[in-house]
């Protein structure tokens, strides 16, 4: 089966050739790209020598006509577009926002414009979301927060153990704001330096939060969602916290985790006294998650590290991919970080 | 005037130095330490070439009598026994935890043994404290992580704008760990890697925030604290939130800061939009601070940028050290960072 | 077939259980180590998960009897006691230096005490070396500098195209110094820092360099090796230069490399213009290379980047293994480099 | 006395204002840049919140006029026509290029278009410079690269020690880049990465390189000069090497780097045994050296460290306008770095 990448020169874009690179079932059909079409994909994903020569031609229906999966790491606002010319048949897989969003309202406060509906989330964990992934012909790939904050807390809410109150703050590696040319993204600048930004309940990866941990708590949710840049180049940290239920107790909590991640292949919950660092999963389709109750503050404390790119992005989206196909979840998405 | 420095070789110990050796009217006396006395301080501050060829000490009444200032650098538990030594008439200042908190069942819950009693709180930022802090002859230096919090958090609760159910998400530089030789703070662990520790309520400086902003609350302040610990040397930058007030405006709570900090030498609240970055404080005494309220979670969302070991520990000590003697508060404490 | 990893809680262990998780004839049995016995794998190699639970065992010749494959990443001068108590069916894998230098005096110079003897050195890039590897039953991992600058050089010598007066510098993360616990290695010390050290000449790279130049250069060849610390967990860029023979053009020396390196698999020579960085072959068995011809100064350069752990370490001895074993070479060796 | 900055909104321009807010006798004048002429210092240089709502204005003769010091931090090829247009009692600061080659015929090599003429070498530690200085009303401010292999190098070429035969590989943070939007200045791109560029003899360094140690040894030299990018935003270590001339012993050499810099304020000789680290000098007008003799291969070894931002533009900059000024050299320069 062969796959193209819409976006080849960007980071997800990489990401998802490094993968396919490795596995077994899909081949590499067409790499596409705007800006960079003409030139060879050497120029721009320096590590995959074995495509140093593949030239990129321009994202169109005819460049990326007659493949079985059609990745699209494109910019907001412009999968739909490219999706309606291609075959019902076809695996469309957005790795962007544009069909991750059911509620048209949210969609337009947090984007703007017009809402190009809703795809097949591809999260696989979430409870049922598997099922409707199998044989699915459209995949919405989740942000890249909205995976971690998801995997890290609804097991308390689909337990009931946690108030629909949540306060979440993250942590990000650089490749995550993408290769665009600002001021604030190069070395410079990071190196050496946390910031915030995207402050105060405006980031637009909040109500897809909202909306994956409404749908398993069964209520409204509410996020206070925090990210910040750190200086790394992938991996997100995300702390996510939400008040305890009355006489919740850590033994229960941490029952209600282990019941819900005894059998995914992609989520490892630490040992007790082990936490989360984003080495871990470098590179990997791997979450290391914990969690804990804070008893003085009442709160339920779950801490989470994924690679971004890898489960955040382009990882994620083979796994959903795997399952349209029906081929096994697993398939060529590492399970091992590189560390150190 | 003299300052001796007990635990020079260390990364707080190294910070005084540098700071002192700009600082006009204190002038560098004893240099000492435990297990580096004997050597040259160069081996340990290459940064200092001006003492390189200074002898440390080691830390004992002797060494450390005769001067108008002693800076104790030392871990916990060690402070009181050598500020019993040392004259009445002689600035005391404990950079580490012993004389910090005021309960002693919080210094036994989270230290365990006895309580050296508590000194007054060198953070001259604090209602009433700059008064407190002049001529004081005892000094306990605040914590790296409740400095942050604290001048973050404080006007909100000072004014009545937030509900005292607080949660802080920390990222720290690595320095904030201290020389230690544990394999987690080794480059090839930190470096690309963002991790969580001391997570679910059990770190020592909460009970320090609880203190300082239940103290400002004029009530009891629950703080749900998990630190992280990031890839850079120095800074930290904390996300402090709180529940909003019902009815609160962005506004109202911008003017509360505003007033907090309007004649404030080393706290800058940020112009609107931008956002605190940890290189902006890069070894200067300031804090770079700022403020908004999250309308959808209905939360005071304060974000603030400081170096753990200036505004951090010697900084702030510095400063205290000022308003003790009678000098001018800003007196030897950069306001530039080192940026980028 | 099984291998077993002495020295499994180490970097070099780390990296050869990673690859060896994506081997598919090689599976692993038993892991040792010394101070790390009795405790699980998890608390040393936390990326990888699947591995989480193993114990390790003491290193002797008890545990490591069965196996068809041994690695030892053991501490200079332990291996060669260690092989002697293995059959000679085993494949015995030194990643350490004891059998590297076929010289007893330079193995005197420069790590002092008894020479262990040579083993077949394990870099089938070199000419012959391949022929040399296969069916072999010790093997001596190239040291990681070495590999970089052997793979660097060699072409130039080889063809006659430069003098035998070598300069090179080259810049290595943190991990090649493995997980001691140093001061001078804590990410406090390293981040944002580069540092020499080593310098003079005294490097114990330095004679295994002569020793693989100079056989392919049929001559005598003197190296001015001097390394440096930069601000990354893994990699090496080398910087190496010899004095261009008399009326040697950039064609010509290019066209040398492209000779050397037509049909090799893991090394790739860059096109005109672009210049390796370590990122290149982050994670990967590769080596991404260029040279040129600096006609002011009349000297051949060639820069080099690989990963340390994995071709400079890991991965050069699984890809020995892999001939040895009669398997194809690339099986189980990473061609991606993970970036950004 | 008031100066202005020409080009404040760079890393350059920041440096200088950096430095200039701790000059007791240089007031801070007009700050001039081009593109971002209108906006204020603070959403350029946050770190400097003394200036924060300062408005940058268009640089002109008529904005920087009336000033007694006048800092050109300007792309190549203008400073020229700026100071053409400033009276000869002014002080005028190239830290550009365009003053500093002495050879027209160099200048057009490496830089091409017409030569501008030079301006007095602003390295007062170069043998004679330091009197040059002294009421100096045009200063060509040296390289950062030239800078740090002068320093390092020009003792034994003094005392006649080293052959003009010199290979320098140096490894320099990313500002040394300026804050051009370039994808491989991306913090993505360069943490966790060691690069090479400009490599085979054009970086437009070496011929300012080859005439000031030239000059020092009173002969022709040859610099083959390799410069690396590493994942830091400060500092350069230059390992800087030449043949020794026969019979140097350690002693002699080393002999000849004290006398050089026995009373030199700036430059440190590290003790021996002890390697410089750019951390070593983050921050500080200062440089650390040492030397050693490479017996085995017969070259004199010497590593530098230094601030490409401080001793490698801005703070070499204000040392000799302190000199053209008749102020003590060492006014208003960081001696100590900041460290950890």
């Amino acid at each position: 089966m062969r796959a193209a990448i819409a976006g080849a020169s960007g980071y997800a874009g990489g990401e998802l050739l490094r993968l396919l690179l490795g596995h077994p079932k899909l081949r590499i059909g067409a790499l596409t790209a705007a800006a960079s079409a003409g030139t060879t994909l050497g120029a721009h994903q320096p590590h995959l020598p074995q495509l140093a020569d593949r030239v990129i031609e321009e994202t169109s229906p005819q460049t990326l006509a007659g493949h079985d999966v059609v990745f699209l790491a494109l910019p907001h606002g412009h999968s739909a577009a490219v999706a309606a010319e291609l075959g019902t048949d076809t695996i469309v897989v957005d790795c962007g926002a544009d069909h991750r969003l059911t509620d048209p309202a949210a969609w337009r406060e947090f984007y703007g414009g017009a809402h190009a509906g809703s795809w097949p989330y591809g999260l696989p964990e979430l409870p049922g979301q598997r099922e409707a992934l199998k044989g699915a012909r459209r995949i919405a790939v989740p942000g890249c927060y909205p995976t971690a904050v998801t995997l890290a807390l609804f097991p308390a809410f689909a337990a009931g153990l946690a108030a629909p109150d949540v306060v979440v703050v993250a942590a990000s590696g650089t490749s995550g704001a993408g290769k665009s040319l600002k001021p604030n993204l190069l070395g410079s600048e990071v190196m050496g330096s946390v910031s915030a930004y995207g402050v105060g309940g405006g980031h637009r990866h909040t109500p897809e939060m909202e909306q994956t941990l409404g749908a398993v708590a069964g209520t409204d949710v509410r996020v206070s969602f925090t990210p910040t840049l750190a200086p790394m180049s992938r991996g997100i940290l995300a702390t996510c916290t939400a008040p305890a239920v009355p006489g919740l107790t850590r033994q229960a909590l941490r029952a209600a985790y282990h019941e819900a991640y005894a059998t995914e292949p992609f989520v490892s919950l630490l040992p007790e006294g082990a936490w989360p660092a984003t080495a871990m999963t470098y590179g990997a389709n791997t979450a290391a998650l914990q969690v804990t109750l804070d008893e003085r503050a009442g709160r339920v404390i779950a801490v989470i590290a994924i690679d971004n790119l890898t489960k955040g992005t382009a990882g994620g989206a083979i796994q959903s991919v795997n399952l349209a196909l029906g081929l096994p979840e697993e398939l060529g998405l590492p399970l091992t970080g590189v560390a150190p």
